[in-house]
C-alpha cells in the first residue's frame, strides 16, 4: 500500500503545484462524489503521467492547452490548464502564441474561444500580457512562409503544397503566406515549441494524420526529440483517450520508419541496393 | 503596407456585412486584448476566403453553419453566423433546412442544438420563419427514397445500401427511407444546397471520409460544380482548420481520379485497355 | 397514414418512458418552433430505433450516455439521458461505472465533466449512488491488468502491448495497469457493459478505428454477440450521425471477416488450403 500512498501523495502535489489554490483542489467535490475516480485521477493523470521526466512542467502545461483547445468541448478544464500554465512559469504570451498557432490545426471558433479563455484568466488572476505586435511586410509573406515551410517541414511540406497545384492552388498559397509567413513567422514562441502545440492538438482531435506526420518531422527538424515526441503522445492519453495516444504512435513509428531507410542505406557501406 | 492596409479593410467591410451591427464588432474586444490576432482573422478570413468569388454570401454562410453546427463546439460562433446567413441575405427556412439535414450527417444531438440556437438567434431578430410542412407518404417512403438516392448519389449510394443488406440490412433500409425518403425529399431546399451542407459538416468532422468522397460526387451529380466543391473546402480550413481541408481535398482528388478513367477511354478511340 | 400515425404514437410512448416528465416533453419547444424535426426525431430515433428489440432499455441508455460523455459537445442531451438511463431502470452505479470506463476512451476531461452532469443530475432526482470502493493492489496491478487484457481483448490486446516495447514501453504498461488493472478490474459493471460503452463511445467519437475493432471483437470475446454489436451501432447514427454508424460497420465487418478464416477451415473438412 505504501507505493499506492506514494502514487497518490505524489499526484497530489503535481495538482497542488499545478492548482496553486490554498482554498482547496477542484477534485474535492469529485472526492466527496466519486472517491475512487478521484483517487485514479490523481494517480494516473498526475502521477504517472504529468510528473514523468522528459518535458518541462510549462511545456506540458502549453500542450494541454493546445488539446483542450483544439477539441473545445472541455472550457472549464481548459480555463483550469491556462491558470495552471501560469502557475507553473508559463510566459502569457508564450500561450497566446499557442492559441493564435492553432488557428492553423484547429480552426478560428476554437482558437478565439480559447483566447477568450485565456483573457479572462489573465484578468482572474491579475495577469497583463504584453502584446506582441509583429507583422510581416505584405510583399515577402510568401518568401518568409517559403522558407519557414521548407525549415520546419522539410520536402514533407514542400510536397504538400506541390501537390496542390493542380486543384487548389489558392488553398496551398495560403498555407505559405498565412499559416508559415504570418503564424509561424512570429516572434514570442520558439518554433520547437510551435511544432510541440502543433502535434499536442493533431494528436487529440484524431482527424489530422497525414498533418501529424509532417508536424512530427517538423518538430524533430527544429531541434525536438524523439523522446520529446514520445512524452507528449504519452500525456495525450489523459486528455484525450489511450486510442488518440496509440493512433499518434503509429504515425510517429511511420515517421521514424522513413528516417531509419537512407540513414540505413547510408550507415552500411556493403549496401549496393 | 497598402496592399495590406487593403486586405485588412476589405476584410472589415466583409465582416460588417455579416455581421451588420452598428453597435461595434464582435472582434472588437478581441482587438483590444490581442490586436495581432484581430488583424489576422480579419485579413484571413475574411479578406482572403470569405471574400473569394465562386460561392455567394449566403451559401458560404450556409457552409459555415452546417461546418459550427456539427462540431457542437462553438455555441456563441454558431450563433453568430446564424445571424450572419440572415443579414447576407439567407431565407431562414434554408438554415432550418440545412439544420434537419444535418440529423443525418451529425446526428440529431447537434442538429437539434443548432436548431435551438436558430429560434433564439431568430427571435432576436424579430424573425419568423414560415415553417415547412411536409411529410413523405408512410408507404412511399423507401421508393422515394430509393430514387432520390439514385439520382443523387448514383452508383456510390447504392453500393453502400447494397453492402450492408448481409450485416445490418435495416441501417440500410433507414438510410433509403429516413434520410432520402424523409430528409432528402423535403421541399425548401435544393438538392445542390443540401449536398453542400454535406460537404462542409462532414469536411469539417473529418471522420467521414468515404461518406465524404460520395457526397462531393453527389454534389456534382446535383449540378453543383467542381470549383464550388473547392470553394467549400477552402472555407473550412477557417472553422475547422488547415488539416481538415487539406484531407478533404485528397478525398475530392480521388472523387476526380474516377471520374477521368471512364471519360479517358471513352476520349481516346485507340486505347484498347 | 396509420402506420405513420403509429410510428409517432409508438416513438412519443417511448420518449416518455424515458423522460418520464409529467409536466411535458423537452420536444415540446421544438415541436412549436419546427414541427416537422419534431416529428422526425420522435418517428426516426424512438421509434425506429431505440424501441428495436435486441438491446434492454437500459443498456440501450447506457451506450447513448457513453457517446454523449464522449463527444462532450451536447451536455443538455447527455444530462437528459442520464436521468433516462435513471428512468428506465439503469443503476446510477452503472451509469458511474460507464463514465470511470470512459476515462480510459474518451480521456479524462470528458469523463470528469460526465461525471459532474450525473451528480447534478442524482441531485436533482434524489439518487444517492452507493459509491463503489476498489483498489487494485499496487504490486499486483500489472498482473492483474495482464489477465484481464488477455481474457478481453485478446491476441488482439496484447499485439497492442508488444507492439509498443521498441517505442513507448511506458504507454503500454499504463495501458495494462491503468486500463486494464484499474479500471476494467472494478467491479459493479459487467465486462459485457464495460465493452458495449466503450464500443458506442469510439463508434460516436470515430477517431478509433483499430481500437473499435479490438473492442468489437472484445465485446465478442465477453458473451457479447454479434447482433447486439449491431444494435449499438445502428444506435449511433441517432447520435452521432450515419458516417459514424457505416464506418463502425466497416470494422465490424473487417472483425467478423477474421473470425470467419478459421471457422470456414475448421467447418469444411474437405478444405486443403
Amino acid at each position: 500500500m505504501s507505493q499506492e500512498r506514494s502514487r497518490y501523495e505524489r499526484g497530489r502535489n503535481v495538482l497542488s503545484e499545478i492548482e496553486n489554490d490554498p482554498g482547496g483542489s477542484v477534485l474535492d467535490d469529485l472526492a466527496a462524489f466519486c472517491p475512487d475516480l478521484e483517487r485514479l485521477a490523481v494517480e494516473f493523470c498526475y502521477a504517472d503521467v504529468l510528473d514523468r521526466p522528459g518535458l518541462s512542467r510549462p511545456e506540458r502545461q502549453l500542450a494541454t492547452v493546445a488539446a483542450l483547445a483544439a477539441l473545445g468541448n472541455a472550457p472549464s478544464q481548459l480555463r483550469f490548464h491556462i491558470r495552471g500554465a501560469l502557475n507553473v512559469g508559463c510566459a502569457p504570451e508564450h500561450i497566446i502564441e499557442s492559441l493564435i498557432q492553432l488557428t492553423v490545426y484547429a480552426g478560428f471558433p476554437a482558437a478565439l474561444n480559447a483566447v477568450s479563455a485565456a483573457r479572462d484568466v489573465f484578468a482572474d488572476q491579475g495577469v497583463v500580457p504584453t502584446p506582441t505586435h509583429h507583422q510581416t511586410d505584405a510583399l515577402s509573406r510568401f518568401d518568409t512562409g517559403s522558407t519557414l515551410l521548407e525549415r520546419i517541414d522539410g520536402t514533407g511540406g514542400t510536397a504538400v503544397i506541390n501537390s496542390l497545384a493542380d486543384i487548389a492552388p489558392d488553398l496551398g498559397r495560403f498555407i505559405v503566406e498565412y499559416s508559415f509567413g504570418d503564424v509561424y513567422a512570429r516572434p514570442g514562441l520558439s518554433l520547437r515549441l510551435r511544432e510541440l502545440v502543433t502535434v499536442a492538438a493533431c494528436t487529440a482531435l484524431g482527424t489530422c494524420a497525414p498533418q501529424l506526420r509532417i508536424h512530427m518531422q517538423g518538430y524533430l527538424n527544429v531541434d525536438g526529440t524523439t523522446g520529446e515526441l514520445i512524452e507528449i503522445i504519452i500525456q495525450m492519453a489523459v486528455y484525450a483517450g489511450f486510442p488518440a495516444a496509440l493512433n499518434a504512435l503509429t504515425q510517429l513509428r511511420a515517421v521514424l520508419a522513413e528516417q531509419e531507410v537512407p540513414s540505413a542505406v547510408a550507415g552500411s557501406p556493403g549496401c549496393r541496393g
